[in-house]
């Protein structure tokens, strides 16, 4: 990140906002609403390229001329779209090279959004040409407080599997590898004939009869999330050339989209930005909004960010769009501000009357204000003006979580031990058994400094380089308490197996060595000797220095380990050779960190509750949430700032509610 | 409907008949079959342009003329099949321009049938071709008693997507719209930046990286569904010009195929005709027939229709094809028979030994005459002999529901409320539930004159336009009894939301207003006050003027409507805001039918009786159909044409049986 | 089978090995283990075109020969792959016309294996050339015991659609049918105007809107097939110029792959061998693995054959990989040796570090030598070593079961009675019931010599020619018992229904007719007279000249016959009309035997134990192979060779254990 400048003071309350969709009397009706909403940010030109340039070359900015001022007459700051997320119907229609391909060749048409090939040159110059447009015209006006790059960049159109994408990822190819033998050594292209006398002979991993080559496929992820970065950088200069005003783009950090490696994206940002809805289709769609935010924070180095979007009240892309009870924004908000956001944005501001995001919720509904939901909104806004103070704040942690883009592409190959295992899936299960058990946990990259940390969890970490694994095993050996689970450290940055035994980078950290995966059908269970189950996976594992801790008691392998711990130098690495029940995970968890002298910010639940500290310069915050219908207590003495209350010694949260103590320094 | 004459005088018995698949010794012995079956009209010609024209402008009328002397000589009727269903390999071998594409860009060959773009002039030019030489040899053949325009249209290539299609759609549209920007108003497409200049730009809704715009593919449904319509009208003006005998062609009426809006197509016909055939992957295969038997006699604005083809046994196109019992094919032919069918045909004559249908049933089945099978075909053909009186009687009912094909494509757009929720699904519940009760249902255009009844049923109905709306607030404001249930009215004809709060198009006529849509996940359900439960859908609804009758006791919305009643002007309108268990469906029709006053025609039963009642000059006939097991009894009196037998004021229908009671006077 | 040499004396064992992807020095320590383990027969250059021939026309044996010499020098045999079974990159960037065509129209695309087209000019042009290379240089070495040709041809590319292929698709239709006339018959082209008029007009079954024509499809089965066979006899001839050494190619007798009919294959191999690997999708691969090893037992005319392929662990290519106990590897083995295996050979034999089979097991695993894996080979090895004595011995049976690749393209068709009716399933079942009973059966093509046999099984044998019918009836005329199951012989070589009733080709035998198949909904049962349960089909059934044996007591036909019995000429011909459950199938099958008279070679079981016994001319080996946990008992006197103890007259076999008892003459 270069500055990290939060587009105003304070907790924002923002929206995207459409006005094309409207005339210009519902933007005057607009502006006064926002007004009583407490809308003090909004997202303009998102998908502005056809309006704004309804014919090549001839630009036309008088409706965002007349949205900019009327915001800024309002007092409400900007956050520009440089409008170039979605080409108008007539860029494809002249250059329909500029139409990304699918695996099998074919075309992906317009009629949606991102139609567009990452590494089309054409479709650069002409959005560049735009944002240059833009960028002179708004780059020193008053209102705009940050500029807004594209939008959602990758959610749809990141593998593109067109010639010139082909081109450019063999010069991709050229630059990571410089000779074509290295390129044939990283890929293991001695395997089923696949070797390379020549550049032009390399492609894209398209669709093939059988099982592709799964160096290739990662090498194509990297490239892809590379070329789109490299757009954003182009963006993002043109920008930097005409304004001084932070510029970033909406991340997606969630459960469906993986196509992006943020790590390398956001020291790129002037702020991290996410767009995050929660996700029905999880079993746990609340646990998930929670590990999502920490990442986000993590992106964001561990400071304040911004929630770029997230619905009032349902989606319209689920199968079955939940709505949010009375209560629930509010609940979802506060997770996110606990764990670091210092501005709330909404996708949108009013509801649209047609197009394919019609059933989208939004702040104002299509039942107008004289609705639940838009009483819920100015609840909300009221709660974020009381808890304003937090702001800047930032969340400490003893725990580190180990996240990677990268093993997520690799640990899902098309030929693997079992499909049953999913990277995120693993992730998840060990974030939700910190949460459960009232632990704060950074989430941070692979790579990152581990040196303040008292623990280290590593959850099916199955890429890892070199350098990372004398990292976790240098931290071990100082002194660091850390978790491996299963499937980690399997293969290099070249999906090249660490050979001698499973897991190649953590047997000598973690005393142990695995001959042989002995997955598990789905529905398979085994009992262990602590009186759990454990399911998807096993291994035919031998003790090497560490101790068994526990093991299994039927299955496959009686009485072989399923968690070891082993001393290594100054600190304990614990191993995990299976997926245990949630009750059996945080049985396991709760070892770890009591050994490993952890403590904890809120109370244990089943996830119901979560508490997150935010500390600054002048004390620090206990966020309570209470996503449960029972009350909770909570020994803390302060001042609540969401009932304007002291609060003596216990504090108790209804079901539903929400707490911000200003905690008394003792 | 231009004339609605039927081919033969009373109930005729037909077939479809291939003579191509056999040899003349075996045409004369299914002649000779043939009167002793009693059919006295066959279908010829239907896929025989690979055999009238082997070659591009040679014709070769030997075979066809030989059958339809045989057919002459014999006292059969003649329903004379174009020959252009399916181009012959020539064709698209010369032009393969003439092959449809999929949404991907792909084409479809040929193979099967039907592989032609509805928009290829080249394929045009050849079948009118071939019309014209067909109609000009048989137009005035005394043989001949209707004309057969290509075979179930759209079947397979309703829509296709090549390039050809893509500018018919642009003419299309710019008829529609006539200028552009019309055009981008109706769509939205400020909407992700979807903004055309010029009608070179717009094409099908291919397939996309992400959702299409909704208005985009209903429009493209409209149209492709008028580019048929526009090629039978080729086809019919041909025929006409050399012949007066009426020109149809058989729509397919059913729970599986909804590419063509019939309600457009039925005025150009000089008789209605449909294809049915029982669906064994639906939940009650037979419910489905009787509302597909209302429904074409909707479009036949209630006067006598033909079913075209279903089958004798089982069809060879589901995943299990379920043979019919003994008497199953009595009670199925009876029942379209009771909902207006004046002619019962058969696809087909002699079961194939070769090609794709050659598992497919016939009245002649594959192991000849000494079978089970083909002395149903006796029996039936003996009991339609004795009821031919009922033939020009007609069907009366005090009951409308309101069918629309742009409900059902709009409705289940790519991305909306809930999945689970499917505008068919939602439409056989409503009919299903009048059915049990014995009530007879007229199924009618939302555009339909609505003056003549006591109740109308608005199932689901999406789309409504201003027109449709207006006239179904008149009709209570003038004393009609309206029950609507959820997602009705919800957007304009171009799919765009009404405004203001649900179900926009009937706030005031239902007296309440929904702010918000709460879809259940599947298997979630809600307990009412009624006893019953909801499931799959919920409001957050308000009354304004109506009454609560029903409301949830749990879930998310407890104490609010699921069902209201509404006094307005002199009519009463129901709103159902979930979807019931099938009972509570029942209980809820049973209010809403006594309320306003609804005759029944026949017991109650849990659909396994209907009756129906036929009315002419000359009096009335009862028919009652019992697909159960056990005999039912009901008061009537008068003479069973089926046994012979008079009936004194109690009927009997034994399991399984059929009666059509000839009603005396009172 | 042109001379069924084994490439070694006594039984080998082997594995595949791909130094390409090691060092040189790796090689010289796999020489060593090799030798250790008792490897004698390794399989190289299966996939070394890229390696052999890095540019067009460069060729590179350095490395090859090396290995070879390596090999020699340790007193190692050769299977010596051709190398052309992928080709190198730049060969499909030269000529992107190599690439094969789906039946979409799109291409598949290197990065996989196997991406070519079948019939491509230029790809069998290089592939020959690269042959003529390696067999120039190897021909007469003294290592080469073997030619593998290509590597599991038609695994991912039989089918292909390109235009190539459609003019290939041609000739081998003109040479069938010679004129259009014929084609248009056996098609049955009548049906939906599909008459060709020319052989131009003639296209592979590319994807259709609709139902193809299902003899196309049939045809384009066998012509792919034969095309395969082709490209193979092109590489043999080559071969067989250059050396006396046997050729052959690895077959893939399995459950999930079928496109190739073997029995046309394989009188044109030296010696037949097969890929095998369990297959844990299957409720039980074990008794599959039983199947495969008879059926490749059956292509080898009973001689022995070569176990070409199999794994010592888990696979990495299904969904969940289940790996092997320990036990399980030599239980495994001594399967296919019990059915004729005379050389046992493993993929591969160091487990890959890189490529999409990295995850799939070996020999060496990625752990080394001391693990579990690696003991269990030197196990298998000795146990292979101690039984050496039965290499050239054969098994002999009383029962034959006709298998048909024709029939499995054919009765799974698109339109058929049931889809829930898979031509496999119905194979396995009856073989499995009779490897319950402890009968030994010969898997053999429809067209084989019956005349040795007491009984013959005929499962689900859909389509049957008329020399095939005419067969098997006087084989049941001159004394034989059959045993014909459901869906057989329905159609003939063109997939034309014998007409008259089913099963037409065997109505006369059978002494049955078919009116009507009844097909059942899935999970529908029938109880029968015989206590068991009938699932997935029945049929309206008549006896003619049989009797009934067992009828069912309820569902659609009560009373009528599920199983009948009729005597024949001097046989007894019995039907099964339904799939029963595995319990009634074991008692159908049971009385079948006895009534034939038919021995049994071990114990009866639930199938999991078998034996088989292999015979030569110096006596008879029992092998005796326990899946269960439970010990079994056998009476049978001799000297067993994995234990080296005597057997004096009851034989006991632990738990997971294996005999091999030489056996006393009485």
């Amino acid at each position: 990140m270069k500055t990290n400048r939060m587009p105003t003071p304070g907790l924002s309350l923002g929206c995207d906002y459409n006005p094309e969709q409207w005339s210009p009397d519902v933007w005057r009706e607009d502006a006064a609403l926002m007004r009583e909403a407490g809308v003090d940010l909004v997202a303009v030109n998102i998908f502005g390229w056809s309006n704004l340039e309804p014919a090549p070359g001839q630009y036309h900015f008088d409706d965002l001329d007349e949205v900019v001022e009327l915001m800024h007459a309002n007092g409400i700051r900007v956050n520009l779209g440089t409008g170039t997320s979605s080409p108008p119907p007539w860029l494809t229609t002249l250059h329909p090279e500029v139409l990304p391909a699918a695996a099998d060749g074919t075309l992906r048409y317009p009629g949606g959004r991102q139609a567009w090939c990452p590494s089309s040159a054409v479709f650069r110059d002409r959005a560049y040409a735009l944002v240059r447009q833009v960028a002179e015209r708004y780059g020193d006006h008053p209102a705009v407080a940050l500029w807004h790059v594209s939008n959602e960049l990758g959610c749809h159109n990141a593998l593109c599997y067109c010639e010139e994408s082909a081109e450019a990822f063999r010069s991709w190819l050229r630059r990571r590898y410089g000779k074509i033998e290295t390129l044939n050594e990283a890929w293991g292209t001695s395997f089923w004939s696949q070797r390379y006398g020549d550049w032009a002979e390399v492609n894209p991993p398209r669709l093939a009869l059988s099982l592709r080559n799964p160096a290739q496929i990662v090498d194509f992820h990297r490239f892809s999330s590379d070329e789109l970065l490299d757009y954003y950088r182009g963006e993002a200069e043109i920008l930097r050339g005409h304004s001084t005003v932070p510029v970033t783009t909406n991340f997606m950090v969630t459960a469906h989209i993986r196509n992006l490696d943020y790590w390398s994206w956001a020291p790129e940002m002037d702020l991290i930005a996410n767009d995050h809805y929660l996700d029905h289709r999880l079993g746990d769609p609340v646990a998930e909004l929670s590990f999502a935010a920490d990442l986000t924070r993590g992106l964001a180095q561990g400071r304040p960010w911004m929630l770029m979007e997230q619905a009032a009240g349902a989606v319209n892309w689920q199968p079955h769009n939940v709505t949010k009870a009375p209560g629930e924004l509010i609940r979802n908000t506060l997770t996110h501000v606990a764990r670091g956001a210092d501005s709330i944005c909404f996708f949108q501001w009013r509801a649209s009357a047609q197009g394919a995001e019609k059933f989208h919720s939004a702040l104002l509904p299509h039942a107008g204000t004289d609705t639940v939901a838009w009483r819920e909104v100015l609840k909300l806004s009221a709660t974020l003006d009381r808890i304003e103070e937090v702001a800047g704040t930032t969340v400490e942690s003893d725990v580190a979580l180990l996240f990677s883009w990268e093993s997520w592409w690799s640990a899902e190959g098309e030929a693997r031990p079992s499909q049953a295992v999913e990277y995120l899936d693993q992730v998840h299960a060990a974030h939700r058994a910190l949460r459960e058990l009232g632990v704060t946990v950074d989430v941070v990259s692979p790579e990152a400094d581990l040196s303040g940390y008292r623990l280290v969890v590593v959850p099916c970490l199955y890429m890892v380089g070199d350098l990372a694994a004398v990292r976790i095993a240098d931290y071990v050996q100082g002194g660091g308490h850390l978790l491996v689970t299963f499937f980690s450290g399997i293969v290099d940055e070249r999906d090249r197996i660490r050979l001698g035994g499973y897991p190649g980078a953590f047997r000598d950290v973690l005393g142990v060595t695995a001959e042989e995966f002995v997955p598990l059908k789905p529905g398979d269970l085994l009992n262990m000797t602590n009186g759990g189950t454990g399911s998807l996976w096993s291994e035919r594992l031998r003790t090497t220095t560490a101790s068994p801790v526990v093991s299994y008691v039927d299955g496959p392998l009686p009485g072989t380990a399923a968690l070891t711990r082993n001393e290594f130098g100054g600190g304990v690495a614990w191993y995990l050779a299976t997926s245990p029940d949630p009750r059996s995970m945080r049985e396991i968890m709760r070892n770890v960190t009591v050994n490993a002298d952890i403590s904890r910010t809120g109370p244990e639940s089943n996830g119901s509750v979560e508490a997150v500290r935010r500390s600054g310069e002048n004390g620090s915050y206990l966020f309570v949430i209470n996503h449960g219908t029972e009350a909770v207590e909570y020994p803390v003495t302060g001042f609540d700032l969401v009932t304007g209350e002291p609060v003596e010694s216990l504090l108790r949260v209804e079901g539903g509610g929400v707490s911000v103590v200003r905690e008394e320094r003792a």
